[in-house]
């Protein structure tokens, strides 16, 4: 049972906001502003080389930390700036021909769609979209159909950033396991919002942000990579860190997942990004994510009586990202109103997702996500704002 | 002149330490730390997005900023997560073939040697070692002598990070435009400590980092890339805000630098590295590299009467770093005793400029490296602490 009180108390603004605005950027619980604040003090105390010394176990203690949130070993993560470098770190090693095959979803998030276009171009690859159910997630017995020894990469976005959606990230790496085709997956909507294991789903490398749902620093995330595969790829980009300089003509690549990193981060952020982890592994994912579906599923049923609005969640267990329009209200206005209000959420564009959006012609959404420290009363409060602004 | 009590009066370690680390990572002025503690408190009281929308002509001014440090224009700058970064986007977007040939310098950074090392086993490209003048600076002669039209690239370090050697970065800009040669610079140990003219040294790409001589903020860098050729080179990597997904099968590489960076960045180190550059800026570069240089010639002058010291800094006129040995003591050694008397220096390990050492013979150096904020009595506590170490 998650102790509500506790956890506003742990997040000032909370009580002066209704922030629903967290699968942009969640407000972050005051012992993440702390661990940030109190490492750039100490590097203002003596140095940020010392200051990195000096914390070297507590920076260790976040590739743990990350690791037993996705159920994997530490020497298969690693720490990036944000969850684009760490997917592109991934995606730019492995090696595409002529004619290769890369399988995805129809919600693929824009930044990994400009990187298929682009290795797709320089290489001969192509792009597969594979199509949705009816009910709206990814088709796995399309995917299954689709598979053949030209398939060189399953790479889909378990949560995409435009609603509700849950793909069947499980069943696709049942199907990647069984063909033995490299599986990449784009979790950053869903780590912090639900239970995310990397066993159970079969990925071999996965994304993530610190940002959104685990409550954690802007410009940090990072990558899984089972160690199997970790071996065979050589990062598209190297520095001495991640492959030391060892003789004048040869580098040798670490063994483990920081061989994607470089040799300089931000300090201050990755103590940040450990502290968020940590306390999400506190109050536990479970209960988590159980909360952020009842706020949700409590939204969907609010919104569902107003007149004109239509939500544009997909899947059948739609999860804490709440998509919807209005007629006669453009989403920008909706989001304005809703700030004015003190009311924070917002909009996702059909640039973001423009496969998806294009095949149901979508406008821009607005795009509410609730978290777990949200309240019912701050769901309440939305959904009569909405109700005020709706048509007669 | 610079107002050394004002200075330090912002810089409050600097009463505390003897700080002369300034070539690993410099002490950060106050307002450095307000900027990046303030934009972390205002994330926290209206959320990440609110925040940066907030910031955004502070956020967007660092880009001016940089600018007028470099002269160029703010669209030739792009911020990235650290130099390195800034130098693989640049160095992973030039185009080569089998035979090309990259010229470099002998006291190259690792981190990018290993990345010459790679492209090389990857495209066939060669890479070749100009070597250095009787005193320690790349050779300008021998660099002529090298040009022929197989050579794609000149890829040098202008102040190694091994040492005092300043290479003659205008000199070899001559040459560059002289036979339409791209020019990557590394810069990471010049920006803040001298005067850097982009027009003037003739570099068509250049790399820095905030933490530095630049007295910004950890996990932070930025990359120069001359508006002339900056549409000619797609980057290694894309995501949607370099490369906005215009239309289903293709994306439009955004016009200006930025197409180096990715979509998400830790905003309160941007306004920290925007904090830093602005400081250096009102102080001027040209008293900065004055005192710089002021103050490591006096430490290399008292080391000169340390029997068994050997000063390992090359170059006419050696800048900030000063680099050397002592007989029958290690560079580590050295060090700690100075850590223990409140004196914080560093040292460099062969591995770092490999070649350089080994032509050397280098063992790990001593380095040192003072910047305008100390005092002639921090150099002297410096001087007087080797000579009591030294063998007698």
């Amino acid at each position: 049972m998650i102790d509500i009180d506790r956890i506003r108390a742990d997040t000032p603004a909370a009580s002066r906001l209704a922030y629903l605005h967290n699968a942009g950027a969640a407000l972050m619980p005051t012992r993440v502003i702390a661990a940030m604040k109190g490492h750039i003090d100490l590097e203002s105390e003596i140095g940020g080389y010392a200051a990195a010394d000096r914390e070297s176990d507590r920076l260790e203690a976040v590739y743990s930390s990350v690791a037993r949130l996705l159920n994997a070993a530490p020497d298969e993560i690693a720490l990036m700036e944000n969850a684009t470098v760490a997917w592109q770190m991934a995606f730019y090693a492995l090696p595409f021909a002529k004619g290769d095959r890369i399988l995805t979803a129809e919600a693929e998030y824009a930044a990994n769609y400009v990187a298929f276009l682009q290795v797709a171009r320089r290489t001969g690859a192509v792009i597969d979209v594979v199509p949705s159910d009816a009910s709206g997630e990814l088709d796995v017995g399309a995917l299954e159909r689709m598979i053949d020894t030209r398939v060189k990469l399953i790479a889909i976005t378990w949560v995409p950033t435009n609603g509700g959606l849950v793909n069947p990230a499980a069943a696709v790496g049942k199907i990647a396991r069984a063909h033995g085709i490299p599986y990449l997956l784009d979790a950053c909507q869903a780590v912090g919002q639900m239970e995310v294991d990397v066993a159970a789903i079969g990925c071999d490398m996965l994304s993530a942000t610190g940002r959104k749902f685990l409550r954690g620093p802007r410009g940090t995330g990072f990558l899984y990579v089972r160690r199997a595969l970790l071996q065979q790829l050589e990062p598209p980009m190297i520095d001495h860190f991640a492959a030391p300089w060892v003789s004048r003509d040869t580098y040798q690549l670490r063994d483990d997942a920081r061989r994607f990193e470089t040799w300089e981060n931000n300090y201050a952020a990755r103590l940040g990004l450990g502290a968020a982890v940590d306390y999400a592994l506190e109050i536990g994912l479970g209960p988590i994510e159980q909360r952020c579906r009842l706020l949700a599923d409590r939204l969907r049923n609010g919104l569902a009586t107003i007149r004109g609005v239509t939500i544009r969640d997909l899947g059948r267990t739609p999860g804490a990202i709440v998509s919807f329009t209005m007629d006669g209200c453009e989403a920008n206005a909706i989001v304005s109103s809703a700030a004015a209000a003190g009311i924070t959420i917002g909009a996702s564009h059909p640039s973001s997702t423009r496969i998806d959006a294009e095949l149901r012609a979508l406008p821009p959404v607005v795009r509410a996500s609730p978290h777990y420290y949200n309240t019912e009363s701050e769901i309440d409060r939305l959904i009569d704002l909405l109700a005020g602004l709706a048509p007669r």
